[in-house]
């Protein structure tokens, strides 16, 4: 069976989790708390950062490589376009997300204001709260200017720029981050990736002392 | 012709570069000092950041979607191998030092000393100074446990993670902070590839008021 060392928190970890359901990928899931160190954890990812899957018979960390890999491994359905311009824009946004959104948002804002206190490292540091706020909504408007282009993201299929776009901000919204009447278009997208099945483990997510707000898992929000 | 904005010292422009010239693609570069926002280098890149490259009449940004591309549209010589998991290795490793080493390392030593002067930013922060030299330490010894197993980096073959790899550590050369001798396998690798007429580039940089040590661009170091 495959392994995955994760949080419930985590936009690396959820986006590993919505491509491996998407592609209907049997997985079971082990809360780490990395953050501890554990030795047996640190041998299995020297890195120290979750996700971690074991899958083939492997050991495998950062969540872009995982992603690449069960894409070439499980093909079906496909979550990059055949065209090697579309897959420069698919990627392109991936990393969008998960380099810039993570160090001007999801950083500002989830780690702020959940990791910290989980990792007992003190409170939210307010400057850095204001300026994930502030900087949320210029995010949510890029996405709105290319949603007004294209049906998805990065074109007019589904990809993985989509998954890693709703990894993180399902995080945030399971913090009441996200402003939803912001953009329209912004929220219709959300809502349709949000219905797919492969969404469904992530808005049973639970953390302990962070009950999500009541609209998070409801998918008429 | 290929135009890419860039800075000298950064190292995922040199990724670029390396990966370019490896696969013998004419480019040209221009200096971008990117910090300053100019608007006109906005409009091309909205994340702010270098490198951007102008190629096949399109504007790129995010270096590893832009080395996926080039594999994709440049195969030979090919800097991935053709088996999947082979592949999530030159990947994992590619985002280990794009990542995890630029955290630890590249942001706390070269940017520290150097970027923050150019952008007119103050001095170097010597706690943050300090922990990247130490933490330099450890990458090196963990780079010279993966040499001990492996011709390259990721393999018995050259790939993109070992031009991740080099294109930080010719960066933290150009201002001595990479102690050669700490392990003679990572010196005989780094000299393998420093001497890669895909190199040459990097070695003729010049940064007004950093000039670089004799050494960095001698071949015998």
């Amino acid at each position: 069976m495959n392994r995955m060392f994760h949080v419930p928190l985590s936009p690396f970890c959820r986006k590993v989790r919505l491509v491996m359901a998407e592609k209907r990928i049997e997985l079971e899931l082990i809360e780490e708390r990395y953050w501890e160190q554990d030795p047996d954890f640190m041998r299995r990812n020297p890195a120290g950062k979750v996700p971690v899957l074991r899958m083939d018979g492997r050991v495998m960390s950062e969540s872009q490589a995982i992603c690449e890999y069960l894409e070439e491994t499980v093909p079906n359905p496909p979550l990059l376009p055949a065209n090697a311009a579309e897959r420069f824009e698919v990627r392109r946004l991936v990393f969008w997300f998960d380099d810039k959104f993570h160090a001007e948002v999801t950083s500002k804002l989830l780690y702020e204001r959940v990791n910290k206190k989980l990792m007992g490292r003190g409170y939210p540091d307010s400057k850095n709260v204001k300026a994930g706020a502030q900087s949320i909504k210029y995010h949510l408007d890029y996405l709105g200017w290319l949603l007004d282009q294209r049906r998805w993201l990065a074109g007019d299929v589904m990809t993985l720029a989509d998954f890693a776009a709703a990894a993180h901000l399902s995080c945030l919204d399971y913090i009441s981050d996200v402003d939803w009447n912001r953009n329209a278009t912004v929220k219709d997208w959300y809502a349709k990736i949000k219905s797919r099945p492969a969404f469904r483990g992530l808005l049973a997510d639970q953390v302990p002392g962070f009950p999500p707000p009541p609209h998070y898992a409801d998918l008429d929000f």
